[in-house]
């Protein structure tokens, strides 16, 4: 039995335990579900990518990176507005080094990705501030569960992770819906968590969709339809599909918290498949508390990936111990996952070499 | 150890006993991929829908029936010009039987089926007699080469099926382009097979083309771009990434001959590790010679489920036995995965009892 020293657990006591033995050694599918919202353009909102219009490639170009090791959309790779790369790089670290399988799933995306996609049908998502966010959420959500119900089959367990833009915004506007204390909770892709700024925008997108907090407690679709983004109806029609067959990893940070109060709403007895994984940037970040969001849902496993890149020899890399980007593509669930398909061979040490080597390779290219 | 006697071996010895070894009680990736080529529109050449405009929406309607029991594009589901139902009844009484979990992939489909789908960012197939038959066959090849590689790493072995309406002359053209013996060996939806009327299609195609028996034996996937269609590229693609990694059973009929030839002139290594597995109708068709074509490129397994629909109570499905349809949608591929993943449990019989409940079921929602 290993103790897996190099996962945090930050929440699930003991059923952290059990659910790390129900997984350790077995195949998941890794799937990353993207989309794009327009309400990632609002200046100020999102770091995930050089500038507010750019956010429209980022999902495509992850993607892209993943599979090949480079960009097609876009030349070099996603950045923030500093020049740190994006979290994939860690991702695609992870996914290498245990052989992981991966599926990209497009939720709604403005550019599409140069890569095989499942496409749900969906569309990229309107501004929130509009109070219709997401069209035909009902039928990418029984997509998503059709394709979800088949991964399961095939696969020990899923990991689903996700890359969109604006995503922890849009995940405030769904939580408060349903009626979550989810005010100055959520995460940031900037050290600085524009928590003012995030709130501004989610309570015009209330009042244009004639919404106070909990009035969508029963109506979770609804609340993504009106304020939410198309990952999220993604990723909680995935894990409903699977979940009652296989584990789910929620591979993502307080993203996965609205996600995690979707599915809730949807089938509560699916909680006891659920687990979050994410990284220890968003556990140990003091300007966000994704316990105190998954907390208000359920008692469920949150692990942690120790990643630390403080002692990298790139300020690329060393930047994230200064709150920068923190999550993304799964970075997070896909370390996890690696050090449990290997039954612990791959440790954050290993993981962290591969991560330095993959940076350096990115960077000669550029 | 099982004997299978519902699955026939018309070719291949003792490797298609290795090879039904290799598989047993293994639970593979079912994956079924769609398009559409301007060809089936031809009159007379193709009886995959009730009228040659109407093959638009036959591998659609095919993957929404297989999915959920009903098709959404159309009403009812695909039938002959007679009325005989699309084979897709046979693939869906296995694939729930077994409980194979189904992945759809398109190559290219005018009509876009409402289910969850893999794009390989291909194009609607042209008519072959324009002699630029598949619009970027090597940037569809490469993406079915990457999803097969993740395919293969999250099941134990792949089935890959096949739903286009026109496809066994988009076969004849791309194997005669190889050099492959193939005139009069390609099957027919129709109890007769118009050989003349899909000769004289291809020479008009290879006319276009600028194109002699065997110009293009060295690049295959020239010869579907000009004379092929997207799911031979598509398919073609995935077991090349996959079959490195896991057996690979090529799910259909004569057209799979023409995926074979492909694949072997662009590996020959992965031979070992592919089989055909098709139906009864289609190796006893005294008008065609799946064997005949597969022998050109290897001796590797041939396998047939051994369905027979004689004693039906359906008319509907009594004409199975005088050559109408024969195969599609990996009908005798997903028979033999069901007998094959329950150890011999899913018998003929208890298949064809499923079978005959199935039309029923549809017959009495029309």
């Amino acid at each position: 039995m290993v103790d897996y020293p190099d996962i945090l657990r930050a929440l699930g006591g003991s059923r952290t335990e059990g659910f790390l033995r129900s997984v350790e050694g077995k195949t998941p599918i890794f799937v990353c579900t993207i989309a794009t919202t327009e309400t990632a353009k609002v200046p100020g909102i999102s770091a995930a990518g050089k500038n507010p219009e750019f956010t429209d490639y980022t999902p495509a170009a992850d993607m892209e990176y993943l599979y090949y090791g480079r960009c097609r959309c876009i030349d070099g790779v996603p950045v923030t507005p500093d020049g740190i790369p994006t979290p994939a790089l860690i991702t695609r670290a992870a996914v290498r080094l245990s052989d992981l399988p991966v599926l990209v799933v497009d939720g709604g995306s403005r550019i599409k990705p140069q890569v095989p996609f499942l496409d749900l049908g969906g569309q990229p998502g309107m501004d929130i501030r509009t109070g219709q966010a997401v069209r035909n959420a009902d039928s990418v959500f029984e997509r998503a569960t059709t394709l979800g119900r088949n991964l399961a089959k095939a696969s020990d367990y899923l990991v689903l992770a996700e890359s969109i833009p604006g995503g922890t915004t849009t995940a405030l506007s769904v939580m408060l819906a349903v009626g979550l204390d989810a005010e100055g909770k959520v995460s940031s892709s900037m050290p600085d968590n524009p928590h003012k700024l995030k709130l501004s925008v989610v309570r015009q997108a209330m009042d244009s969709a004639h919404l106070h907090k909990g009035d969508l407690k029963g109506r979770p679709l609804e609340a993504v339809a009106k304020v939410g983004d198309p990952v999220q109806v993604s990723v909680a029609g995935l894990a409903v599909g699977a979940a009652s067959e296989v584990p789910v990893i929620l591979a993502g940070g307080t993203q996965m918290a609205a996600v995690l109060a979707i599915i809730n709403k949807i089938d509560q007895s699916l909680m006891d498949s659920l687990a979050i994984g994410t990284t220890r940037w968003v556990i140990r970040d003091p300007q966000s508390n994704l316990v105190a969001l998954v907390r208000q849902v359920g008692d469920i496993p949150v692990m942690a990936a120790d990643l630390n890149f403080g002692a990298s020899r790139h300020s690329g890399l060393r930047a994230y111990e200064s709150g920068v980007v923190k999550e993304g593509v799964g970075a997070g669930g896909a370390a996890i996952c690696s050090m449990m398909k290997t039954n612990g061979k791959v440790t954050k040490s290993f993981l962290q070499e591969q991560i330095e080597q993959e940076y350096e390779r990115i960077v000669n290219r550029r």
